[in-house]
């Protein structure tokens, strides 16, 4: 009797046992959903950052079309991620240089869609950094051509180099140990890398430099209320796109937010102290950037630096957005919102820094050297390539406006809207006579 | 000595497996709390984005209005749900037609007010469709009673059909299996049904229409650019509208969220094909209004769809939009927003979608069947109810604000402040001369 | 040979139940880092309610003053309280005074810095109420270091009464049996009383009041729209605010956020209603100020009230918001965005609030004579130690711009930057002439 009644009570045990991992599995699994769920959330609303910043950065007559463009980067860029992007991402990929499998997901594990959705919300981020670079002077049919482009090929296959294999193998750049955490380098660095390569295939912008001399002439941008709040939102999704990079709801997630957050204003600190040292006025914009270029530089090695080290990055690629910026200007580059310091220099950056330092142990010479491949392969991939994009698209179709169309804004000639109808505005199309 | 050992273990090992589940029901109870609240946060955040859209597609002259109206629906909504709608929505339901517990709830189990919380954000969405389309000619006050009575009585009893008996029975909709999981019908669909009856009773704005030919005159927005970000931030919304309707952190959000991003870009695809098709130039409010009829029509049935249907659905949403503003449009009926072919007409098609799309098994022609019988439904509660509420508002205190306010703008006549006090504008009140 | 099985099995049950614990563990952890990370970056989000809020209830030319404001105190806030401020709020504290340990911390637990991400966002919230209620004539640099200090001591040491001793020891109002669950005191009151002190030394702006009969002139301000975003954003932002407060992903998050949600709704009631009965109009400003002080005012209650008494709650809050308004006029106190009413009198309801409506059980002598203690040492800490600030640095660096750069816009005078620079902008440096 008590050997059947042990006999039962273990059965019991078991089964409950069993249960109860089956439960865990469940929980684990819910847990972590719900987590890449909220974090891609946050990635997304971080379009509407970039395109309040694009926008409050350009003039009120080329608002409608910043705005548009931002729209419809995610709206194309969604659809040609699931359908292509994400299998040469993600899919199988045992040569290490694209994946192969995985294409327009439509019958799936529940965390493969998880995954899927999370991913694809980094990839509407890697095209929309060209937007702003490249505003207030391109034709909106060619940038759409050329961001379809990027986002179904330039960005996955690069990405496919650090972060590919998910089903299988792995990619060149992650076998030689490469830490691009959130994708400094990835993410950041290829757009604006695809971005230089646009703004140099369509010039400045009518009235930017002087016709004679070349000097540099302000543009201000027409709302600066918008800028700001550009700025608050990409700081907020940036949350999501560094701490759901984990794609797991674990206890380290709330070192990799606090190092996002401290780098974050370190970088508007260090834009605001070179301003204030090379005797520049502290703008808002520079400010602005130098938030986002701190975020950039931290995405990196968010989840392996102490908090020290992350506002040390921060500090530094906040510096590093306000002298690209200079640099930019004196080498004639039309860069309306700053876009290449900020993701391209300050992602740079950001990778070395992954490596420099790396779980507090400074000057690893194997790493730094990784770091230096990751980052050189990165330029030498998209920047000729999307050279070669934006010079064909600008040969056949032709990447620019006219004069004229720029001169009475994009909104007017390229939408049939304008912004702000009911305010006067300006005439801004006088400035170069 | 053995024996006991061996019982002592036992008497453990149980009391630690009991520990184990209670411990599992906390974490799985605290688990969900956690989604159901952040998705929650999520839909309260839509209210900021409908106020931001429409708005940005009124005149100037009435931002102060619109925005007023948007504010006060969340604040009178949220505190009438509760002192009634829930009660009539998820209180005990045996008839099928009504709950009639839960009123005014202040001693409940925690769950029960995580549900509550969810459902009000809920209901102020539905009240909010209509303040869209009544734009820029509707008295505040009569406004606010319309208001009320729909969120305390038209939209929770048509929600019981549906979703009710939570406490016990169920609706006479969901007895006989019809699928609307986040409510394109219950919610959108009888907001807009709403918006249509209040659109009639009300008529055009002064200048809408031609006085002679009756040809429609455009009245464009005074801030393209807040609703482009109000797009945004509804979409981001929405993937706790739709995520959040699981009511549990499991893992099918990922699938759920996905399909509601895909069907959101697919809209707005959508939409500008369908706009060059018809060689209509491709408007920034048309393309956020199909990313919204997108969103709309996937949430019947986002978590019963393959990503390559919720796509389509879309899709067809985003061409419904457009379809559907102009032939409202012919019809002189004045939705300031487009809130009605967004709303009623993409949430009718996606809530028959969620019937034909069912698991990928498509055409089950009974699950059609229940599905028309529900939107039907929707309207002929919803519409004739909202028509003699709003008849019955116009006879007695007037809907329609005079022709003088609402030239002068309702801000100036109604609230005594102005939106932009500081900005030149022009004269809008001279369009009808 | 039997004995062996059981032993066995027993064995393989004791190492799964010893797993499943750890697991449980894991996965708590989890789970609660993931809910204050994601109410920390509702919280963050507050800064951008803020901002917007305050500029929009600005005037134009001094937007781009107030949202640098706002910027950067989120940027050097978060700096200094993670090097100073969290070690003297939250490190050991046996005094019950301040706390002695954990000053930029660098390596801790995983938890800590979750802890730290959080209370980061609170420290910059408090200093931003400042930012609002002296608008429009603090020069920069002066309210960057004044903003500092409040940070670095003022905020945390008052902090520590109430929330100290994580590590160790506890603050002597939280010996007492001080209730203030989120910091209606704590944060808000705090902010609003070193508000005052700015706003005595500063003086009233040029214009504000008549310089012979002294009657108060209104100064509108320039963009009410992002005056309702902003609303939005802040109640949005405060269910994290309150709901993370319980560090803790567990099912009473739900009321919490119910609570919060009701109050903010009857807030703005509460300003309607008391707006009505005094005859005066019913303005977006005091409807959205309204519903804060409903968000303020069950901050210190909202985890230990009934629906209804949170609902009582927020509706006397929003009243007092526009009385406190009315009353701070009368004495020529200029508060630009009434800040002081809503943070500093609705905070103080709420705390008293928050004794008198406990658990439903009314009128507990003694804690109410305890919520009166701590609502009056907060009070007699926080303004004469900011006066004294404020004094110091007026008579120092000087606090106050000069009456022509207060009439040109801080903007141009301090930030060589306009917000909008191409919109036509009535002068508004006329008014007084």
């Amino acid at each position: 009797m008590i050997k059947i009644a042990q006999a039962l009570i273990l059965i019991c045990l078991i089964s409950s046992a069993g249960q109860v991992l089956a439960d865990d599995a469940a929980a684990t699994q819910g847990r972590n959903t719900l987590w890449v769920v909220v974090a891609a959330a946050l990635v997304f609303f971080m379009q509407a950052g970039f395109a309040l910043l694009e926008s409050g950065m350009s003039r009120a007559k080329n608002a409608v079309n910043v705005m548009m463009k931002n729209y419809m980067d995610v709206c194309l860029g969604s659809l040609i991620f699931w359908l292509v992007g994400y299998g040469l991402m993600f899919g199988e990929n045992f040569s290490g240089f694209f994946g192969s499998t995985m294409f327009a997901v439509s019958h799936a594990e529940p965390w493969d869609y998880t995954v899927l959705l999370f991913q694809t919300m980094f990839a509407a981020t890697a095209v929309t950094i060209c937007s702003g670079a490249m505003a207030e002077r391109t034709k909106y049919d060619a940038y759409l051509i050329a961001a379809c482009l990027i986002t179904a090929f330039i960005y996955p296959v690069f990405g496919s180099w650090v972060w590919g294999g998910l089903y299988g193998g792995s990619g060149w750049l992650a076998r030689l140990g490469f830490i691009d955490f959130a994708g400094s380098t990835v993410v950041h660095s290829v757009g604006a890398w695809c971005a230089l390569a646009g703004i140099i295939v369509l010039g400045a912008r009518t009235g930017r430099f002087d016709r004679q001399s070349g000097a540099p002439r302000p543009v201000p941008g027409h709302n600066l209320s918008l800028v700001a709040l550009g700025g608050f939102i990409l700081w907020l999704g940036w949350f999501g796109f560094n701490g759901g990079s984990t794609l797991e709801a674990n206890e380290h997630v709330g070192l990799i937010v606090l190092n996002t957050q401290l780098a974050a204003a370190a970088g508007a600190v260090g834009a605001l102290l070179f301003s204030r040292l090379t005797r520049k006025p502290v703008l808002l914009t520079a400010t602005v950037n130098g938030s986002i270029a701190g975020l950039v530089g931290i995405t990196a090695g968010c989840a392996s630096m102490t908090p020290a080290f992350a506002a040390f990055t921060g500090l530094i690629a906040g510096v590093i957005s306000v002298y690209g910026a200079g640099w930019m200007e004196r080498r004639r580059l039309d860069d309306v919102v700053g876009a290449i310091p900020v993701h391209g220099f300050a992602g740079a950056w950001g990778t070395l820094a992954a490596g420099l330092f790396l779980d507090g142990n400074m000057f690893d010479l194997t790493q730094v050297a990784v770091q230096i491949i990751g980052i050189a392969s990165a330029f030498f991939w998209a920047f000729p390539l999307s050279l070669i994009i934006f010079f064909l698209i600008d040969r056949t179709l032709g990447l620019r406006s006219t004069t004229q169309n720029e001169q009475l804004g994009l909104d007017f000639t390229e939408h049939d809207e304008v912004g702000y109808p009911e305010f006067h505005q300006h005439v801004t199309y006088h400035r170069e006579s």
